[in-house]
C-alpha cells in the first residue's frame, strides 16, 4: 500500500458514484465532470484516486496514484447485491493503476461469487506487485445494521483473511468500537469510508478523527469532499486530521479560512 | 469512434430488429431484405451500419463502416431480460467490423452478467483498436420508466464508467434533460436511439434536433428510416439536422421534396 | 451447405429421435437399428444424414454426408427446455461430419444459454469450413403456438441473424405464410422439419410441396420416412417433389408403385 | 470395452456405495474395508473393478482392470439429483484406470449439466483410447418409475446416442422388456445394475439370467456380492450364468457348495 | 500427511475463525492477534498450523508446517451453505504451504460445487506433492444432526472416496461410534475437530481421548486452545493424550500445573 501512503497515512479520493448510485443522485453540474475531480485530487494532495476503468481510460492524467475499481453495479436491480468483475488486473495496469479495488457485499446471497473473484484478483495483483484493496460492505437481507461494531469488525477481519492489503469499511460511530475493527484487520490497513455527505463538517471531522485515533491508516472519501462548497479547503482540513493528527477545531478553522 | 463519424457527428443505421423483435413485428416485403437496407445505408450516406454477425457474414459489402452487435436475444422469453454474447470480437473483425456493439439491460436481475461480458469485450476491442459501443437500456421489474431523465442519465454515465466509447440511449423527451445525460456521459459519445416509428416526421425530427442541441454526437436509427415511405429522403432530412445543424422545418421540406 | 445439396436442393434424413423422444416413442424392431436407417439413407439417396455423436461413432459408414447434432436432451425433465452441447466441432469432424447441427429452443427461459453455445459453435464451424445448421424450435411457457406463422418466421429470421447456414423449422400450414418465413431467412437456407408421422401420405406431401413452393431448400425428415411401411418408396416420392418439382399426385403414385 | 471383457462378457465389481449411500447404509465391519473388496475382485475373477478416485489412489493394486468413476454425490441433499465431475480423465489414467465411468441422472432438472460433462469426458477418454461407461439412472420428480421398460430402454438408448461404450442400467423385471433395452443400446454394451441385495439368491440369479438371455454383455454388481455371506461362491455362481450361460439351478448349487 | 505428523500423530492449530465466524464471536484482545496464535503454535509444538491465505501472507514465519485453507465463507448469508475457492494451490505453495485444506458442506444444496472444486484441488495438490485435507461438515436443511454417528461416518468415508489425505470431522460423542467413522475413512487419516470451547477441560480431554482411542490420527483444534486461559498448558495436556496416549487425569494435571 506504500504507493498510496504519505508518512504511513493515506487520503484517497473516490469517484465511482456515477456508476454505483447514478449521476443524478450525487452529482451537480460541476462534479459530474471527471476533470473537476481530477483537479481536486491533484490540488488537494490526495494520496490516491479511485476510478472505474472507463473514466481512468478517458481522463486519467497520471498525477495522483491510481486505484482502478475492478467491479461495479448499478443500484437499480432489486434482490441480493452482486457486483462482478468488469476490468482485469492487466487492463487496470495498462491504464496506469498502481493498485486495484474490488467491492465485496459480505453477507449477500452472492457473497461466494465475490469472494472467489477477489481471490483470483488478489493473486493476480500480487504477482504483478500491486496491492489489492477490498471495499467490504456487509449488505443483503441477512445484514440488519451495516455499521454495528461487530459487523464492521467482521468486514475488517474478512479483509485480512482473504489477503486484502487494505480495506475500506464504514465507521462504527465511536473510536472504541472502530478500534476493535482496526485490531481485527491486523496487518491489513484500514480506510474509513466517507459515505454520504455529513450534515455538518464537524460531524464528519469527528468521524474521521475517531477513525484515525482508533488506528485507521486513512480515509477514502468522495462526496464529503466534492459535494462540499469548498473541496480544497475540505481537503486541507482532512489532511490536518489525517497526516498531522490535528484537532477537529483546527480542521474546522481550515474550512472557513479565506 | 472516428471510424463512424463525419465532422464529429454520426448517423448509424441499425438493422438488428429481425432478431430482437422478430421479422413480423417490424418488417414488410421490402425491408425484410438485408440488401435493401444495405442499399439505404450506402445511398443515404450513413456513417455506420449495425448488424448481427449472421447478416454481416452473408450480406455485408464493405461500403459503410460496420458495427457488429455481439449479443442478442429474442423478445419471446418472459422474465428479467438477458442478452448474452453470440459473437467474439475476433469474429466481428473477420467479418469486417470496425466497431463492436453490445446491449446492456441495466437494472435487470441479470445486469451483472452483461456488465461482465461487456467488460471483457471492451478490453478485447481496445486491444484490437476498435471502439466498444454500448446499447444501454434500463429494463426489468426494477425500472418503472425507461425514459425518465435520471434513468437515461444513469444509462449514459454507466456507459462512461464501464469504458464504452459511445452509448446508444433513449431520448428523455426534452433537450434540457437530455443535456444532463450527455453531460453524464462525459467523453463517451452519445447516440440517440431512434426507437419505434414516430407518429409524424415532425415528432421524430424534433426529438433528433433536441438530442443534437443537447450535445449528442448523433443518431442510431432503424425503423424511422427503413419503415418510412421515403427512406432516402428521410436520410437526407436527418443529415440536415445532424451534420448541418439544420432546422426541423428544413428537414420536413427535404422529406416531401420531389 | 453445398455439401448437403443436389442441384441446390436437399433431403436430410434425421435420426436423433432415440435421444430426443426415447426409443419406445418412435421406434419399432426395425427402425431401432441404426444400420437400417443408414441403409435407407444410402438407398433413398438422401443428401445428408443427421446423427448424434454416439451413433456416428459406432455406425457411420461415410456413404451419405454427415451432420452431427452437437447438443441434445431427453424429453423427461419438466420445465423450460434446455439442450446443451455434448459434442465439440472438432470431435464431429473427427467422426466424419461435413456439417454440424444444434437445436435452439427459442423463447425458452434458457434461450440465452443455447444462443451463446451456438455462437461459439458457428464460429468454430466456419473456421473449419463447415456449415452450422440450426434446428430452431420456439418452445417454453412463453410460446403458445409453435407453428403460428409469425413464430415460424421468427425462428427463420433468428437463424439468419445468428449466422446459421441453414435452419430447420416447422411448417406453418400454408405456402403463403411459409413463404414469409423463407423470406425472413434470407440467405440462410430453409429446411422444413418433417415432424411426427402424418396421418396420410397426401397430407405430408402437401406440406412438403407447400414448403418447396414457398422457397424452401429442402426437407429434414425422419419419422415420415422410416416409420413408413415403404421407406424407399417414400424417399422416391419425396425426391420427386423436392428435386424435380413434381406434383403431389405423382408422389402418391410412387409410394404405391410396385 | 475389451479391457473389461472375457469372451465378450463382463462382470464388474462396483464399490462406490460408501460415497453414494454412506458407509452405514451398506457396509459392515468387513466390507467397509476396500482391501476386502479388492480381494474379492481378484479371487472372484471379476473382469473389472469400479472405484472412486480416492480408493483407487490409496488401495488399487493393478490386479483387476480398473474403472474410475469420475463423478459422485452423497444421498444427503434433497431436490433434483446432480452429480458432478470430481476426477479428470487424465487423473484416472494416472491412477491406473483402463476405463472411466460417469453417472447421468436422466430426467433430472440438472440433466443437461451431466450430459454436457459426459460429452467432454467421452471425447477425452476416446482420445486417450479408454472406454467411457455411463451409469444411466432416470431419476427426479419427472420420473415416476425408474424400472419401467420404456424408461430403462430410454436410458440404454441415451447411452448409445451420447457415445457411451457401455451403459449400466437397471433390470426391467423381465427378459422380453430388457431385450428391448438391449436393442435400443445397439452397439453400446449393456451391463445390468446389480442394485440392493436381493431377498434371495434365486431372485437375483433369475434377474441376471434374464438380462443375459436378453442380450446383456454382463453385470455390474456390488452389494449382491460383498454383502453376501459367501462373496466368492456368489462370484462363482454369477460367472456360471454370465460366462458359461449356466442355468439358475446350477448357480444356486455353486452358492451352497462346500 | 507426514509433513504434519510426529510419530504418526498430529496436532493442528486452526485459526480461520475470524473469517468463518467473525472476530467478535470468538476473539478477545489477545487472540485476535495472529502473532499471538503463531507463538502458541511454535511454543505448543503443534505439528501444523491452519490459516487462510491473507494471514499466511502477512504473518506466517515458517516455523510450524503450514496448511492453507483454500476456501472460506462468512456466517452471515442465510440459506444452504456454500464456500468457494479463494486461493489456488499454486498460491498456497508460494505462501509456504506444505498442505492445503478445503471445507465441504456435505448435504448442502451446493454440495456438488464444493465436491467439484475439491476434485480439482486434490488433483493439483497431488501433482505438486502436497496433501489435500478436507474439512467435511454435513450441513444444510437436509442434515438434522451433524454429530449423529452415521453422518460423521459418512463425512469420513466421503473424504476417503474423493481422495482426501486427511479429514477433519466432528466427534460423535462416544469412542465406539467414532471408531466406525475412523474405519470408514480407511487410509484417510482422521482428525477430530475441536469445535467451540468445551465447558470443562475434562469434557474436552475425554472427547480427544475418545477420538484417539477410536483410532484418530490427531486433533485439529483452535478455540479450546487459544480461548483457554493457559494455551500452552492446554497444548501440553493435549500432547500428552495425542502423542503419549496419556490418561485424562494426567492431562488435567498438566493444565493446572504451575
Amino acid at each position: 500500500m506504500n504507493n498510496f501512503l504519505r508518512n504511513g497515512k493515506g487520503m484517497l479520493l473516490a469517484y465511482d458514484q456515477g456508476f454505483e448510485h447514478g449521476p443524478s443522485a450525487d452529482f451537480n453540474d460541476k462534479n459530474i465532470d471527471p476533470n473537476h475531480i481530477l483537479d481536486i485530487a491533484v490540488k488537494g494532495e490526495f494520496t490516491g484516486l479511485v476510478l472505474h476503468k472507463g473514466i481512468a481510460e478517458k481522463y486519467y492524467n497520471g498525477k495522483v496514484p491510481l486505484i482502478v475499481k475492478l467491479n461495479g453495479k448499478t443500484n437499480l436491480p432489486r434482490g441480493e447485491p452482486l457486483s462482478t468483475q468488469i476490468c482485469s488486473v492487466e487492463q487496470a495496469i495498462s491504464l496506469g493503476a498502481r493498485g486495484v479495488g474490488y467491492t465485496i457485499y459480505l453477507g449477500s446471497a452472492h457473497e461466494s461469487v465475490m469472494l472467489q473473484e477477489f481471490g483470483e484478483i488478489q493473486e493476480d495483483a500480487h504477482e504483478e506487485g500491486l496491492p489489492a484493496i477490498a471495499w467490504i460492505y456487509p449488505r443483503g437481507e441477512a445484514v440488519k445494521n451495516d455499521t454495528a461494531p461487530e459487523i464492521v469488525a467482521y468486514a475488517a477481519r474478512a479483509g485480512l483473511e482473504i489477503g486484502a492489503d487494505a480495506v475500506k469499511i464504514k465507521y462504527t460511530g465511536a473510536p472504541d468500537t472502530f478500534q476493535w475493527a482496526v485490531k481485527a484487520a491486523g496487518a491489513t490497513k484500514v480506510f474509513m469510508s466517507g459515505g454520504p455527505k455529513a450534515q455538518t463538517d464537524e460531524t464528519f471531522f469527528s468521524q474521521v478523527k475517531g477513525a484515525m485515533d482508533a488506528g485507521a491508516t486513512g480515509l477514502a472519501v468522495g462526496r464529503n469532499v466534492w459535494q462540499h462548497q469548498e473541496p480544497l479547503k475540505m481537503a486541507s482540513a482532512l489532511k490536518e486530521i489525517i497526516f498531522s493528527g490535528g484537532a477537529i477545531q483546527k480542521a474546522l478553522q481550515l474550512v472557513v479560512a479565506q
